[in-house]
């Protein structure tokens, strides 16, 4: 039997982690009927909006889309077909996008790292709501721009599928097997350095 | 009287967050005999450590110094003035690095975001522990190169401090009025975008 549900996948840790995060995980396969509520969608994004940014610079946009609307149809448009295969049964797409200059055209640093905390933070946000989360990085910011009209001086940088998880049975079988397979990390200690690097 | 207790710095938002974003915070005023276990910096660790990345390609790294080692000192040492008079009291400061291009040569993606998303996931983990996070961009990554002989194809990105939270009238008085001043974020709809852009 695969496993579809969030704790046959835990995370292997050394200690305890707190649940949200050890029960994480990125499925590609969600219930084409999943509800997401207003409330739940609202509260992903306000926990994006709180996230600490650079100087509180806050660079980090969000294009959201529902399934059924043209916004969700877009963003599904602009996604690679490996990606596309799948997401289409994610109740919500998100594009997120990182304004990479300010209003006066001054460079922003750090606008890509905050970004990624807040979809960390997003994702975490939905997790604790029962729901799941899958960034993605295989989409044309080129189809995006055209679709919805992003300023040059803004970047999306990746897409997040957000819904409810479905069966592994119903992906393609060309991902079912990864929806299964187990998931590995580096050894902590490859990850830490004390004192020096080596 | 300041307040220095997460709960009086709790996040407005429209509909509720789960408490651990919603209080999360980054504070300056650490308790500098504020105990971390090691349990709880390997859990902060481990949440970093599977945090999703590209492809998962884990392009995060980790510098990690206690108040009273080598290494703790050699960061406070790199970092700005403004950052190193009230970082000196935390109990742990990591340097936040990203691999930038792979062992062969070849540029990474999404590295800057990646560790973003892993710095995020140890900010959660450590305030879940009752713990706090104040991440720092000013600081010299020339200086962490040399102190700990970082390879040119990984780059120290941020800091972070860890620690108890202290008393905020232990803080100088340029950074005091900064640790009560109400927490501000831009409002929901200047960051979530339907249909177009504008």
């Amino acid at each position: 039997m695969l496993p579809t549900t969030a704790t046959d996948r835990r995370a292997e840790t050394s200690v305890p982690l707190v649940d949200v995060l050890a029960e994480r995980w990125s499925p590609r396969a969600f219930d084409p009927d999943g509800v997401v509520s207003d409330e739940q969608l609202t509260a992903a994004l306000e926990a994006a909006r709180w996230t600490p940014s650079l100087a509180n610079g806050q660079p980090s946009r969000f294009v959201v889309g529902r399934r059924g609307d043209d916004t969700f149809a877009a963003i599904l448009d602009s996604l690679a077909p490996g990606n596309a295969e799948w997401a289409h049964s994610a109740t919500v797409l998100v594009a997120n996008v990182a304004e990479v200059t300010d209003e006066n055209g001054a460079p922003r640093t750090r606008h890509e790292y905050d970004l990624g905390q807040a979809v960390a933070h997003f994702t975490v946000q939905a997790h604790a709501d029962g729901l799941h989360v899958h960034q993605m990085a295989g989409f044309s910011a080129e189809a995006l721009r055209e679709s919805f009209g992003i300023p040059a001086r803004f970047e999306p940088l990746t897409v997040s599928a957000l819904g409810v998880l479905g069966e592994a049975d119903t992906l393609p079988e060309r991902v079912r097997a990864r929806e299964s397979a187990p998931r590995s990390r580096k050894p902590l200690g490859d990850l830490v350095h004390r004192g020096t690097w080596n």
